[in-house]
């Protein structure tokens, strides 16, 4: 097992050296040429270069580990220990100019995702779960996160990526539970689990997801007091349809208007 | 006449009183208690606490100005100057904890605007038009700003605060124009118009606006080279309908799809 110590200085490794990959490359803007020729644009660029340099980081400390990305080949998936790997998750943010796009690392034990962080270098905010606990690291503080303790949905705040992720069906679901929410906003990608384990929000719910866009922020749902799961309340194993909420009952009443 | 100088170190003064009303009030969470009892919320205190602040200072510089702002009575309305305040826009981005919201304050003269900040205290990024050209002041930096040259809509990031700000028909208006754009994104307020002027994105579409939404961020974007009038291309004398573009083809193409 790897010591929670250990875990928490690589992760701020991990943030140091994507930053160097991707802030330079962020709201520099595309050039009109480079767009024509076939795609060498900023935001490309910054995944392709961040999530090189996090696997150079992981083969140096930990090289019989197992590593997943999004922008090249798995390596030793039959590993105990695998890295999960999101360079850029929140392109569109990103080419906008919006913070709030942000670099996901997660680490899985058997399958099963047992760390993670979301770093978002704009505004240097560093959320880390490295085995018990997450916190936000951010301006030389380290807060202790809790998710929020209010059971009531009608108090609750919701977010989601993009209502075209959804089928028609999948988008009359949603409805349903955004209908009894107070307030729905979409356009949120990683950092919505972050405000989740912050206490910010109450619950999010998307479709479509990889397991590189979700498995660094299980364990940061979890160890801040959040559920996560896929819509039928299973555990989520390989991306797709999920939902979290800030806790138990209010994870309970969403399942119960999902499946009912 | 005030100097772009005299101006720009009182926008700097103003951000600096109003965030220690809003910072400490970001992200603090709501109390239940607080909810039941009619309304003092964090971000209800930060907007009149800040909005306080900032006339405090106008009155000190400034007491021939006039003053129109979100939560107290109009000062002096027919002074030759006046300032106008939104001491909180995106108070939905606020509650969310996204730092995507921020603190408006413009100048009028004669009623046209002039001058205007665009203040996000937590990335502490300001957007400041003095009279003449628009920076951004951030880390120690100042960033000469300038809107994207590209003319061509199919290439656009086109943002808006909420489709549900939008009547049946002028969504119907709205989706004219987003159907035509590479990408919309919801759920940005006042921090749209700054990532217009930085050259982000290339068009921004709401309606509904107080003056004070928008007074500020007239200058922002128009000395960035940007362009801002309302949906019939009139001058935006008073909130409303608004249209901001990149560039005058856009605008003039996004108008004729408008008006068409």
């Amino acid at each position: 097992m790897i010591s929670n110590k250990t875990l928490t200085s690589f992760f701020h490794e991990l943030c140091d050296v994507s930053a160097r990959e991707t802030l330079p490359r962020f709201r520099v803007g595309i050039q009109v040429d480079n767009k024509q020729d076939g795609g060498f644009d900023p935001v490309t660029q910054a995944d392709r270069e961040a999530e090189k340099t996090i696997r150079t980081c992981i083969e140096q400390h930990f090289p019989d580990h197992g590593i997943i990305g999004e922008e090249f080949p798995d390596v030793r998936v039959n590993a105990e220990y695998k890295w999960i790997i999101d360079p850029v998750d929140g392109t569109r943010a990103f080419v906008a100019g919006l913070p709030v796009w942000g670099t996901l690392v997660g680490l899985c034990r058997n399958n099963s995702p047992i760390a993670g962080m979301m770093f978002q270098p704009f505004t240097d905010e560093r959320y880390i779960c490295a085995g018990t606990g997450t916190q936000l690291h951010h301006k030389g503080q380290v807060i202790e996160l809790t998710t929020n303790s209010d059971k009531v949905l009608s108090n609750t705040i919701l977010m989601s990526t993009a209502p075209e992720l959804f089928s028609t069906s999948e988008k009359r679901v949603f409805d349903k539970v955004s209908d009894r929410c107070r307030l729905t906003r979409f356009g949120t990608d990683c950092y919505a689990y972050c405000m989740l384990a912050s206490g910010h929000i109450g619950m999010v719910i998307e479709s479509g997801l990889q397991f590189y866009d979700i498995a660094a922020l299980i364990p940061i749902v979890e160890q801040a007091g959040g559920v996560i799961s896929d819509w039928n309340g299973d555990p989520i194993t390989n991306g797709g349809r999920v939902l979290a909420s800030a806790n138990p009952q209010l994870h309970h009443e969403a399942l119960t208007l999902i499946t009912g």
